[in-house]
């Protein structure tokens, strides 16, 4: 039986909304970036709707703005994703747990400890946002005087890469017997001691626990540069990606499928999901109200600051409310630039409502009914812009809850998401293989025969 | 209202039991070391007894034990502790939740980090076994050639924990006034920035967490060396302690204490468990049968090696099944030999049975009735060899099981052990206060008015 092709929804969660008006809008709960019977009900309801997995992002140090603006941000404080998301794997069934994991910052022995634990605690939903971390500051809060140069951290992450599989890969899948009556709890033969000396790194092993459900977690990639695509291409099997539009995601979307190809990989072995911020109304002006009003909640200084550099040019003495005035041509980004030009006239936003955009959020958005919404979704799946969304909700819950309620039985009606879940790991759902272990053939079992 | 001293206990998990026979008891469930479910029904159990916490311990190696044992061993494999302990923590509401975490091969900022977050998940049951890594190959699974020498390992834990600290009191209890209205999330003349810069350590903070229900989570220390016990007295405020007899618990009890007071702590500020193996019957032949038939399970050959190692004298030419003969003196160390020659005379031991009570576990066990173990704990608390214990479980289900159904209504009735959780905290169930922010002065509450 043909099947259309699946839409894939990853929740992108920070733990909350990653826009800093959203711990204000009416409804909101402010302390939810560190309540956890609230994250609990927000992960109930996204397995409920079916999501593919609630997707921690994760930040090593706070985030660098100045301190007027970082006093009104709610993303000041959050929940470790280790301990949220194993929390939330005791409380949930299938949806997947993908945790950001930097391996700048890290060590591999822990970080695939760590990663099979939550595996074999979710029953095979872990999986690992790779990221390099390019938060400077971070690198003050781990013993440096600056952070480690692009280049390395992204040769660091790909031997750290082959280290945390290799020690994922320690057991062989039916290495331990547990035979009670003779006493032999593992086979010694079925047991790898990865021994690896490499320029970044270097790790014994074996890994104390056993191989996972999954065999691996689930790989995932955020990174956007050259060497990010590449490492992408090479490892990631999930990447969330940031577009501005269709056509920078189709352009994405061949690249690094291309990329795969040549790195002896098939297209289907890495889906792509770029963050889409997902405003809903019964109507379109209803759904734009509601995101003016969200932005309307950003503190105007930070949305200044945003808007004079997207523009190059200092915006603080701009009328707050006439529109974005002529400004001369400097030497910011003319893309950036231009883009924002653009934005004010195309939704016809003061310099206010721009500001405060920018200081939210001013990436990819659909912003509309449910039906607008779920035909966006779909033209970008079937003309190869994505492969999924990673949905970001601007404020909870009643974002999220709109979401669930309205754009998914859309999505579910045009049979291009799911009503039930297809298997019981994040692997499963997504359609991705199981890994052989590299230094251990299949175990002679007759799957066929299992079922 | 005078109330009877109250033992303290704990339940020591690695996740399940140390004994290497016990996952081959009858009735034992061979996977429980990597599986949650079971793990779940344990805490829920501790948590119905009033447990004052599950102790999960460490190892950033597989043991170092030769092939031959560690194959027969289920400890080989078990969950990491942040993963396992966040996840009962979802399924559990009062039993504190005690992690084992290093402070040699891990990062300030990663722990303080974690702990927080574990403590805001399970609402104030978060505690920090601080353990500085005694096995030499844990070194080699980061980084490095050979171990990091003792002396230096204390030293760098001594100043971790200020930094830890330091971390946890990033915020004010009140910076976080959420004000929806204004705007303001936070105030930032409540945020500290720690700027530590030590000997082994540099950290510039803040931690991007609120501080936590607890204010720092429990501090649990384990080491016995001198460095240890120091470290312990000046920074603990729950020690696992590990005693052959009472005489030796007394002797620890009074040091420790001590060296606190001298410290500037109170002797109260500090609670005294040592790990206590306890075999519950019906009547203590039945208890023995259980003890010698956990031992029986035991291999034969690990046995014989610890033997060797113990009297100093290779062991494997012995008759199995005869008394210990008489061994020539050497220069193992004299007072675990005599311990050795002791055990088989006071309990009759033949060879194989030494051997695997070695191979087991051969530490301070109370073996018998419950009423007999409850007399022991008591005498234990009453003479001041312990505040409570760290209870083993010598097999599971069935040994969790006993010393919950009898050996602790025992101790309830004899007024010495909670018959409900005294508060909602770990620390509140232990009598430990909540620790004052070191940079800010306690919020203008009058908690009297607040009950
Ligand atoms: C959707 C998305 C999510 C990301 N999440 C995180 C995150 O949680 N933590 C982090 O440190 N970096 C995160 N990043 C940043 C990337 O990992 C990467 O560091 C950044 O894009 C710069 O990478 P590049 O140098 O390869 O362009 C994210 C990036 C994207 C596009
Ligand atoms: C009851 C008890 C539990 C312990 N648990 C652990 C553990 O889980 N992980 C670990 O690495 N060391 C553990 N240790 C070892 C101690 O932390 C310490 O490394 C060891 O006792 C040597 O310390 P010392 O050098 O101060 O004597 C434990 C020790 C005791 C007595």
């Amino acid at each position: 039986m043909a099947q259309t092709r699946q839409l894939r929804l990853g929740a992108f969660m920070r733990p909350v909304s990653l826009h800093t008006g959203a711990w204000r809008y009416p409804g909101a709960y402010p302390d939810a970036n560190f309540n956890f019977a609230h994250l609990k009900r927000f992960a109930q309801r996204l397995e409920g709707a079916k999501f593919d997995a609630f997707f921690m992002a994760d930040h090593l140090a706070v985030l660098n703005m100045p301190i007027e603006a970082l006093k009104r941000s709610h993303t000041v404080t959050s929940f470790e994703p280790f301990t949220l998301l194993s929390a939330l794997a005791a409380v949930t069934d299938r949806i997947g747990l993908v945790a950001t994991a930097s391996t700048t910052f890290d060590e591999p022995y822990h970080i695939a400890r760590r990663f099979a634990s939550l595996d074999h605690i979710s029953g095979g939903r872990a999986g690992w946002n790779i990221v390099t971390t390019s938060n400077p500051d971070a690198a003050l809060n781990f013993g440096r005087q600056e952070h480690v140069e692009h280049g390395e951290r992204y040769r660091r992450a790909r031997e750290f890469y082959d280290v945390v599989t290799g020690l994922w890969d320690s057991f062989a899948d039916d290495a331990f017997v547990r035979d009670a009556e003779s006493g032999l709890y593992f086979d010694p033969l079925k047991l790898h001691v990865l021994d690896h000396k490499g320029p970044s790194l270097s790790v014994r092993g074996p890994l104390n626990i056993a191989r996972s459900p999954q065999g691996w977690p689930v790989i995932v990639q955020a990174g956007a540069s050259e060497p990010g695509r590449q490492l992408a291409a090479e490892t990631a099997e999930v990447i969330f990606a940031a577009h501005a539009d269709l056509a920078a995601g189709q352009r994405f979307y061949a690249d690094v499928k291309a990329r795969a190809v040549k790195a002896g990989r098939s297209r289907d072995d890495i889906k792509i999901l770029p963050g889409a911020f997902v405003v809903v109304g019964d109507t379109v002006e209803e759904a734009r109200a509601k995101r003016a009003k969200l932005d309307s909640l950003v503190y105007y200084e930070s949305g200044i600051a945003s808007l004079s550099i997207a523009i190059g040019h200092d915006a603080s003495g701009f009328d707050p409310d006439a529109p974005l005035p002529d400004i001369p041509e400097t030497n910011a980004s003319k893309s950036g630039r231009e883009r924002v030009i653009e934005l004010a006239r195309e939704e016809d936003l003061t310099v206010r409502q721009l500001a405060q955009r920018l200081g939210g959020y001013s990436g990819l958005a659909f912003v509309g009914t449910a039906k607008a919404i779920a035909d966006e979704m779909e033209e970008w799946l079937v003309s190869e812009g994505s492969d999924g969304f990673n949905v970001m909700f601007p404020f909870l819950p009643a974002g999220l809850d709109d979401f669930v309620d309205k754009v998914v039985p859309e999505l579910q009606r045009r049979n291009i998401f799911r009503r039930e879940y297809e298997g019981s790991t994040l692997r499963e759902n997504l359609g991705l293989a199981r890994p052989a272990n590299r230094f251990f053939e299949e175990a002679p079992v007759d799957r066929r025969k299992a079922v």
